[in-house]
C-alpha cells in the first residue's frame, strides 16, 4: 500500500490559475526572442492580469494567516505547492519502508547546464523532500545543515525519481537522506541535519 | 569601482513578458482563494496566452542553440535570468576585493517557514552565486559538492545581501564560499567544491 502525501491540485480557483501560469512560464522559456509570438502584447496582457490580482488581493497579514491555517500540508510551497507557479511539480507517495518518493519531469525553467537541471534546483528539491520525509516519519524541524553531492548531471525532459527517508532522531537532532535519480542512476545525493523547532504559524 | 556582472533586463520582448509573468506569480500567491479576483477567468486568459506561446514557439533544438549562443552570460537561468519568471531577481556586482554581491528582496513565491525564505531557495541562490563568483574569478566549473549551514532564518520582505568569492583553485578543483545576510547578520553560509568541466553548449 502507498499513501499520497501531497495536497492534490484542486483544478479550480487559484490552483487552476497557478497551473495555467506554469504553462505560461514554460511557454516563455521555450519561445525566447526568436519566437513568432507578439511578446509585447503578451506582456501587456500579463500586466493587466497582475493589476487585477493586486487590486483584489487581501491584506498581506490576512493572506498569511489564510495560507498557514490548520496544521497539515500547506499549498503554497516553493516546491510541490499547487498554488505556487514556480514550484517544481512533485507529488509525494509514502512507501512501505518508511521512505517517500516522487517522480517528475523538469523543463526549461529549471535548467542549469545545457539540457540539465540546475544544481541549485536539485538542492531546492532535496531540501524540501527531506523535510517532507521528516513530516511523514512524524518528527520534523528546520534545516540546520545540508550536504549535497553531485555525482552525474541530472537531465531535463526525462523522468526523475526523488526519494528521501529519515535516518535517525537524537534529541532535537534529525538526520535525513535523499537522492535524485535518472535512468536508475543516482545523480545527486543529500544528507540533512534538521533541528526540531519551528517558526510560529501566523494566526 | 564596481562592475555589473548580470545581463540587464532589456525591458522589451521576452524580458518584458517575463517581468510581467513575475508580477502574475506574486499576485497569485498574494491572492489565494480568499481573493475577490475572478480566478477562473484568470486561468482561462493565462491558458490562452500559453496556447499562443506554444503555437509560436520554435523547435526545442533551435531554441536550445539560441539560448546558449555565444560564450558569455546566459539570460534564461533559474536564478537571476531576465527571461525566466521563476528566477529570484538578482543583479550581481563585482567588488574590488574579488568577491561578488547582490542585494534583493524576496516575496511569497520563495517562502518556506512562515514569512521566511525557503531553505532550498537559499541553496538555489547560493549554488548559482558561487558559480557566478567562479566566472568572475576566471576559473569555473560544475558543482561537485555543496555544504549549506543555516544559522538564522532568512526573512522575506527585507533586503538580503548575497555574497560569494572564490577561495582556491587546485588543478581542476575549485573552492568557493558564500553567504546570505539580513540586517548585517549571516543567515546561511555555503561552501562549494566545483570541478572545472562543462557540458557542451548546444550548437
Amino acid at each position: 500500500m502507498t499513501i499520497e502525501l501531497s495536497s492534490p491540485c484542486r483544478g479550480t480557483g487559484v490552483d487552476a490559475a497557478a497551473a495555467a501560469a506554469r504553462r505560461v512560464i514554460d511557454g516563455l522559456l521555450r519561445a525566447g526572442d526568436i519566437s513568432g509570438a507578439d511578446l509585447g502584447g503578451v506582456a501587456d496582457r500579463l500586466n493587466a492580469i497582475a493589476d487585477e490580482l493586486d487590486a483584489a488581493a487581501p491584506d498581506l497579514r490576512e493572506r498569511l494567516v489564510d495560507m498557514w491555517h490548520g496544521d497539515g500540508n500547506t499549498r503554497h510551497d516553493a516546491v510541490a505547492g499547487s498554488e505556487n507557479p514556480i514550484a517544481p511539480p512533485l507529488e509525494y507517495t509514502a512507501l512501505p519502508d518508511g521512505s517517500i518518493e516522487a517522480v517528475t519531469v523538469l523543463g526549461l525553467p529549471y535548467q542549469g547546464p545545457p539540457e540539465c537541471v540546475h544544481g541549485g534546483v536539485s538542492a531546492l528539491i532535496l531540501d524540501h523532500t527531506l523535510g517532507v520525509a521528516n513530516g511523514w516519519a512524524g518528527v520534523s524541524g528546520m534545516t540546520a545543515e545540508l550536504v549535497l553531492r553531485y555525482h552525474h548531471v541530472t537531465p531535463l525532459f526525462e523522468p526523475l525519481t526523488i526519494r528521501a527517508r529519515q535516518v535517525s532522531v537524537d534529541g532535537r537532532k534529525i538526520r535525513t537522506v535523499g537522492s535524485i535519480s535518472a535512468g536508475g542512476r543516482e545523480c545527486v545525493t543529500a544528507e540533512g541535519l534538521f533541528i526540531a523547532k519551528f517558526q510560529p504559524r501566523p494566526r
